[in-house]
């Protein structure tokens, strides 16, 4: 079975990589999709957010990583996948993802969503809350990969 | 009894119509109002919202559309109404909800809001969502009225 | 309109009573119904409690008193009424209240139910929470009426 | 894949059912098993539980029916199978499935939850709430399957 | 400052442990208080109960183990204290928790309740879950103190 | 003991003094710290905020009012202060609050952080729904102190 695992990764956390660990044990193939939301604006280019998921994935051989702007049933489609794989943290997670997986079924009525419980060692951790720790100069070393860390050492340096 | 149904609005959809439906079969009369909020940045103008309300609610004769700017209460008591009707989706709904209804309490101490459950039909219905799947070219056409489509259409067309 | 407030009222509490004065001020007859649980092991017989509830809304001209064994929607067909009314606390009671209000729409189409939140003075009570305060001994007089606050003693100095 | 869906069924409804067939679409073969918990009191025995079971998944070839009494870990371990499947459907059932997927995972840590969400149109269904409705002689049918329908109420008639 | 521990403790976790540990760390003075509840119907007896909490708590010297049966408040009154601590793991225990604050406050306004957020590494666990696996012979050795571990065992056995 | 109480405080309501009150009384002394966000575009500067909190809370001795921009486990440890205390309203609290704590005690061990409910006569408010009312005109005399009331109006005509 191929899952695909969509997020805006802005950048990729300890708790995604936990999540596609698992996936990548369990299903044959896992396509990790950056979802290019041109509202938001984030810290890193999704070609960014791309080259750190390869790079802290490089040793899982069945996980691939996309970007796609766009509706997520429409990617789906596209790949041929009717399984989406997303982490829940919290009950706001919970109510907002199941909007989402009501919709997305309403949308593609094949299309399946699989809910994983976040390890709860991550289940406080957010890209965003990473971020705003990091402006401050706070230790990020224990919830990103080190590549990540140097990303966003490196990001907020320019600013 | 006459009662106020309040909202943005931005657009109507038909988890929205379901409570006007439901409203105008147990009530005297369903105003319901648009309320202007200058600081969000809306897809409709508060006359095109009222339109399309006008237009989705013709065959009930007890409903009518308004517009607003101010507060709710002050709204209420220049109609000589006392009770409010909310949609209740999802706990979250319901904190915030929760938080209005004993400000408007607090503020006018006779001011009632009645609560009706969202018919989980619609339970992953909002306005933003619906905007979002038709940005990307969704089908929303099960869950907005049809000249609600159009002019979702027409606007995303002129952007 | 009328309505219908159902409950256990094991015994009524300031909550309970707050709910019922609100509705008989804004609805024409409100019938608050004793729904008879064989299973439940109550402190009160649904006579003893229904004798409680007449003599706190003895004031209430619109108010009136029933007990019935079986569901609720046969009860409300019955009597002819199609509006049940019940007060919302807390996030827990919104998920329970919403699973039955959707099995009582399911069950008859044309039965609506109305949420009222809960005084925030009495979002922390409830009709177990005082027998266990009260069997300790603890002081129950500024959660329940006078009388039920007897009621309750007499009860426990019986045990 | 092969994948185990445990609970109580007591008795199966058309919402277990729901989940069932959508795991029959995605994994190669489902496991249903019945959890024999000795300090419930059931309405059906877990062999009656298994012949319902098996009637309304009678068409669903890669769906197999099992009773197990002991750790839902140890039943997996015994199958070889590595990911369990639980249905959501709502904030209370997430954080109790919470608390298992944790629980279960920590005592073996291969072991995987995937939760699906309930289709919303059974998203207020319970097996407790469909005996208890039942009961008092309301209208199951739409709720359960029709063989479920007749065994409760073979049931009821005996009591 | 001193401050009073209240709970069932039937038994003791390493989420009770790590809770005393913080305030232990925190505060003058802890009061641990088994509460003798005699409508449950426990595993242990509380003076089990007693014996294991001051086994697992020798090391700290500012921990207290008390039994009481009776009101938090009169407690409290009686010991001169007026700070309760209370763990916090999810939701539903928010709710409760805020219900008990609350009305403990109402009985005895000067009367303070500290919440402390459960490390997310507890946060699946409960004494009734433990009991639950212990039961069918899983691994409870990381979830409970050594001692605590064989005293079930040998009370599973007895059984 | 010395504990911290963060916050934006744009402006101090009376729920804030109310938790203030509370802790004045509890502990040796507290130190409100108005956290600086660059990002957030408030009403009253970091400066008329910290004027406010100092005028609201002149009658006790123990409160002492600061500024920081930065992250609150670095002010915690510039001030020797390990306890951090915050007031919590809802469910969506209980969540931030939550990932808020986690990460604050994964930046540093030995940093606590204490919750106090919200007294429920204010669990309604919060800063941003006082200035929405105050800018439609609605009364917000009982909501927070009558100096910060004059102050939201001078603000109000000035814009």
């Amino acid at each position: 079975m191929t899952v695909i695992y969509p997020g805006s990764f802005d950048p990729v956390t300890n708790g995604h990589l936990n999540i596609i660990e698992r996936c990548s044990q369990k299903f044959d193939k896992v396509i990790v999709v950056i979802l290019n939301n041109p509202a938001k604006n984030p810290m890193f280019t999704s070609e960014e957010r791309k080259k750190l998921l390869q790079e802290v994935t490089k040793d899982y051989d069945n996980v691939e990583i996309d970007i796609y702007s766009g509706l997520l049933v429409d990617y789906a489609k596209q790949k041929g996948v009717s399984v989406i794989v997303k982490g829940l943290r919290a009950v706001s997670d919970f109510e907002y993802e199941m909007q989402m997986a009501c919709m997305n079924r309403h949308l593609e009525n094949n299309l399946e969503t699989f809910f994983l419980m976040t390890n709860n060692k991550y289940s406080f951790l957010s890209s965003s809350l990473v971020k705003e720790v990091a402006k401050f100069g706070g230790d990020i070393s224990r919830v990103v990969p080190n590549v990540v860390e140097d990303a966003i050492n490196e990001k907020l340096k320019g600013v």
